[in-house]
């Protein structure tokens, strides 16, 4: 059998996260029909790099699929972006070799979070960012994610916990400002559940001046979720890329 | 009574224009109910810059009205924008002269038209720029750009021609690189109907090799619409700035 890559991007608006599950649609699932209905084999499984929530995006999300069609992979593209909905599509399609797996291959993920800054809403970027309506300080935002570089225990920045190991080796935590547009862009060798959205949260208390940077060194050590910010809102999320 | 400048953004997809009209939402209404809600006076006549079609943005359309309310611009901002939905945002509210009319005061107006220009569908640009899959020359866009500033009869780029007057004043019209979006930017002293779209359409076709840059002269020269491109998309469109 074939083992086929995908690059996806999508808008997470409308859906209720990447994973089949059983209330609201799910990526994995319109992508998995797509597939379906372009290689006649219906019971095709979509494994993807990761979940991503309701209401979050990818511009690089990876699954992958085992295959048997003949199609080549550049006309799989269009063929499966074809029977996709507008704000789900195929970026690219690879043939991989056969222990490539979406999830357990993955070396690395970088994702963006967005944050608007400014006092009135703007409905131009409201489906891509979390509105915070006073002033933040990039400098003490900066300051505070340096704590957050390199390898950690992230319990504190995790929704529900589950026992399982929690220390990750988070390479990059940038806060880049772009007029009104905050981002903080994030990559790691993997992230526990919520971990970006909750260091955004976390970041924007100490851009605010509700916490101090060094704080947030303290705050990882407590591993006590209720010790980091609140878990800022999906739709400031994007996954931008994973690394193989 | 008091004369108020609204600046405005709104994401246009769910609307049937700025205007009101029989079918369909438009801006203007969904702001004159929400004015009206916050004065008390129910018959507010919100006078605009000029129309944007059905699905076109704007970043910064300038609307003004008349009203008796005491309450402080900047305070107006906040009540109206409670009152609108997410889609539609004031952005600035001032008082200014009994003779301000966002139409006839305008001295200028800026559009920017947004094309992507990449072989695959991008969901996350999806509802603002039009999908252009063949490589578009930009040089050759420039160049043919570079006939349309000046003082021109626009009537080619004119759609459902009415007799007035076509001849305006292009003031700047850029052609700006960003990766796979390449935008025009297009200010001048006023626009026929459709201009910047059929502009857009124009340019696209000698960017695509269709047309060479230098037709551009004699289609204007020519003053009919059928010698010019198509109209380009209107979600591709916003409304920038208008200057007084």
């Amino acid at each position: 059998m074939r083992n086929i890559k995908l690059t996806l991007e999508y808008d997470g608006s409308a859906y209720a996260g990447w994973q089949v599950q059983p209330n609201g649609t799910a990526v994995q699932q319109v992508v998995q029909e797509a597939i379906a209905a372009v290689t006649g084999e219906l019971d095709v499984t979509l494994t993807g790099s990761g979940r991503t929530d309701a209401g979050v995006h990818a511009a690089g999300q990876v699954a992958n699929f085992k295959t048997d069609t003949t199609i080549p992979a550049a006309d799989l593209v269009h063929a499966i972006n074809a029977n996709l909905p507008a704000d789900v599509a195929v970026l690219e399609a690879r043939d991989v070799a056969d222990d490539f797996h979406a999830r357990y291959s993955a070396k690395s993920k970088t994702y963006r979070y967005t944050v608007l800054n400014c006092a009135v809403r703007r409905p131009l970027e409201r489906a891509r960012s979390y509105l915070v309506r006073r002033p933040l300080d990039a400098a003490a935002m900066r300051a505070a994610a340096t704590h957050l570089v390199g390898e950690h225990d992230f319990a504190a920045f995790e929704s529900k916990q589950d026992g399982t190991p929690s220390v990750r080796t988070v390479t990059r935590l940038d806060v880049e400002v772009d007029g009104p547009r905050i981002a903080f862009v994030i990559s790691a060798n993997g992230f526990v559940y919520n971990m970006v959205r909750a260091i955004a949260g976390t970041l924007i208390e100490v851009g605010l001046g509700k916490r101090p940077p060094d704080s947030v060194a303290e705050v990882l050590a407590s591993r006590d979720r209720s010790a980091a910010g609140p878990t800022a809102p999906p739709q400031g999320l994007c996954l931008m890329e994973v690394v193989y």
